[in-house]
């Protein structure tokens, strides 16, 4: 058996400790599996003092990076921190030194994935990140080597366990969202602050990634549209059901070609929204905290990936099968063929997000009067927006009430959409904002 | 650019086709993903001389393996002609002449898989065959990569997707099977001769490969028991879907550990059958001519993965995915760490099937008289299994017709369950065989 791959992990929290405890506790596994040890050399922390579960190895404990990264034999080392500024500086000292990093930071990956990636080819060394994105759903290594012959045209992903918790609490037991949200807290899927998992911005970090390995596009978050679920209001779930539909919050990376120009860059849009997929749809069963991932390829047409999204399970299997890669060799293989987040052009730029084709539901609440709906179509169809469907349910007699309005479009430019939308909101008849989502087929 | 991977394509039919197209089609950007050009140097066919798909090049096109062995700027061998007797002398062949092999052939693995790795490793060759299990799905990546860390527990896998059309069919439409399986024979899902799909034997293949990545036991095609879905009642399709479930071809593998014996080996059976689950389980909402695979690791939890099963599209992904991985030095890396189909010893010995533990669905065509629900009751519960429902409809007044009456249990023991079926049979009450199917919960 060969010399052993030396390994410092870094924060020994819920993922940290994950990691710490299955290196020790399964190490003839991995060892048998990697083709050589896996050894454990430091943890490092922010309080060697504090208590830690009982398999964390005190002697391992330092509260600083100097001796891990001055330790030769160190090789491998692994960032579980989050957040992005002191584990930028760790996996930038870390590479500078001559280690390899693995990391399960998708915002960090996200926000400074071009410097971190020119600083690894610099130093000649590899950053593994399968943990980043979906948890335990190996869907890096799918988009970057099971897929690797084809052109990925979409992504369609459940990214955040949290929102999909809530969603399936309110569409399946009719939960209000504050209930569901709170739920999902008790369960320990949802931080104290979940605004980055409810209103999409985690789901966006993830999906920034993806769209790199895919399509070669650097999108900053920023540049990605987002909607969260956290507005989301229970009628639409239930007009939803009622058209055969659930509404699920995607991540979405949709290509296209300009007929103008064929052998031109290709356009990728990228969002974050709430969508209706009809209930047929595989993604439309993901139930609960689980994350799922839709890939078409030219060549080999949809696959699909699911499985846990986070916790400490999923996210150090995926830690440990990076480990295990760079042990065997694989990982610096495929970190040198990817040229990920270099300045390689890959053919493909970012699309104004007005410029994509979708079928849209519209809901408005509306003054029950003669003449409404007629203004409403009127408006659509000077936008070149057709209607699919309508439903207005018998509203109770005379009781002044706005009522509900849903209608559902055939395909429209999102920029025509949005601009027909501005105008419905201006009409009399329109009681409150439109609300609206784009529709997954 | 470091020098082209040089390729000999053997078979030029469906999935041959298919391979020669996207490496002549997609030169550049498979040139591009593997750091190098994939040459297609020889196409070796039967007849030179019959008609060809358009893109085939007529000078690439020999009928004999000859050239192949002899040039020495082929480094891989891609065998697509299926079968198992000109398959394996290719195979051998090809590795006896220092070639790496990439295969789509189960059949060929599972039946002479130890033969195969071993002429690999003594020629200290590659062979890679993703495409042979569940055409476009990345499955032998996730259990030999991604999973890498994980003791895999129990395998549950649709990997026929002809079955899986026509069982759709029969369950979402009433079609009766024979009616169903013409239908999928007209859309190309089902060859002219479709028994080893619905008969479980093409599973039964696919499950010794994926049992052999997993736990390492060599099981050949006749350790597996298996039942196709050739024999498959309308009437248990709707009883099944009275109760909530979802009658799919499923390919299982579950791994029990001995009380007695904590450290001893572990056992691990397989089979291939028609199985319950529940509609809200995954893989019951998996539809059409699609594969699809749960897999259960000690540390991750449950993933799932599908695609397309078979095809040309998929297929080829698969091999463009091995020959890339060829290119870059991955499979290498990977082949040898994986020690596959080896004599190495990974603790799992085949369990008897009579062992597992399964609960059971057991329908009956039962004389409409007082006492033939006690007399089954009471054959069952002398065989320690107890019942968790039973359903009987109240039968159209004194026709005199046997009644089909349905029995749900907990759980039990195979081989007792088994022993009570053969007791309920020699009931004079009893009318035809009983029909019974374990239940996926």
């Amino acid at each position: 058996m060969s010399d052993a791959l030396g390994i410092a992990v870094v924060g020994c929290g819920t993922v940290g400790g994950g990691v710490v405890e299955a290196l020790l506790r399964h190490r003839d596994r991995l060892a048998q599996r990697a083709g050589r040890p896996l050894q454990l050399r430091h943890i490092v922390v922010r309080d060697r003092h504090k208590p830690r579960e009982p398999f964390v190895p005190r002697e391992l404990l330092t509260d600083s990076l100097a001796p891990v990264l001055q330790d030769a034999a160190v090789q491998v080392v692994v960032e579980l921190i989050g957040g992005t500024t002191a584990a930028r500086e760790v996996v930038l000292s870390s590479l500078a030194a001559g280690k390899h990093v693995v990391t399960a930071n998708k915002a960090l990956l996200a926000e400074a994935g071009p410097d971190i990636f020119e600083a690894a080819r610099r130093a000649e060394r590899t950053v593994c990140f399968e943990a980043a994105v979906a948890g335990g759903v190996p869907i890096i290594r799918a988009l970057g080597e099971s897929l690797a012959a084809n052109q990925i045209t979409a992504i369609q992903g459940i990214l955040n366990g949290t929102s999909n918790y809530i969603l399936t609490a309110m569409a399946e037991r009719g939960l209000p969202y504050a209930q569901a949200l709170e739920e999902a807290q008790a369960h320990g899927y949802a931080e104290a602050d979940p605004s980055l998992d409810v209103d999409g911005s985690d789901a966006a970090h993830k999906l920034a990634i993806l769209a790199q390995i895919a399509f070669g596009v650097i999108a900053r978050p920023q540049d990605i549209t987002r909607q969260g679920i956290d507005q989301l209001h229970p009628m639409d779930i239930r007009f939803a059901q009622e058209l055969g539909y659930t509404i699920k919050l995607l991540a979405e990376a949709w290509t296209r070609s300009d007929p103008q120009h064929p052998d031109g860059p290709r356009g990728v849009a990228l969002h974050v929204a709430p969508v209706l997929l009809r209930h047929t749809d595989l993604l439309a069963q993901v139930r609960g905290a689980y994350n799922a991932i839709a890939v078409y390829g030219d060549i080999v047409g949809e696959t699909l990936y699911q499985g846990p999204g986070a916790g400490r399970g999923p996210t150090t299997s995926s830690v440990l099968a990076d480990l295990i890669d760079l042990a065997v060799g694989r990982a610096q293989r495929t970190f040198a063929a990817a040229r990920l987040w270099s300045r390689a052009d890959r053919g493909f730029v970012l699309d104004p997000p007005e410029q994509v084709q979708s079928r849209f539901y519209l809901r408005l609440l509306v003054a029950d009067k003669p003449g409404v709906l007629a203004d409403i179509a009127r408006i659509l169809a000077q936008h070149t927006i057709s209607i699919s469907s309508v439903v207005q349910h018998e509203a109770p007699e005379g009781d002044g009430e706005p009522v509900p309005l849903v209608i559902v479009t055939h395909y429209a430019t999102t920029g025509h959409f949005l601009a027909a939308v501005e105008q419905i909101n201006r009409l009399p008849t329109v009681a409150t904002p439109a609300v609206y989502y784009s529709m997954g087929d």
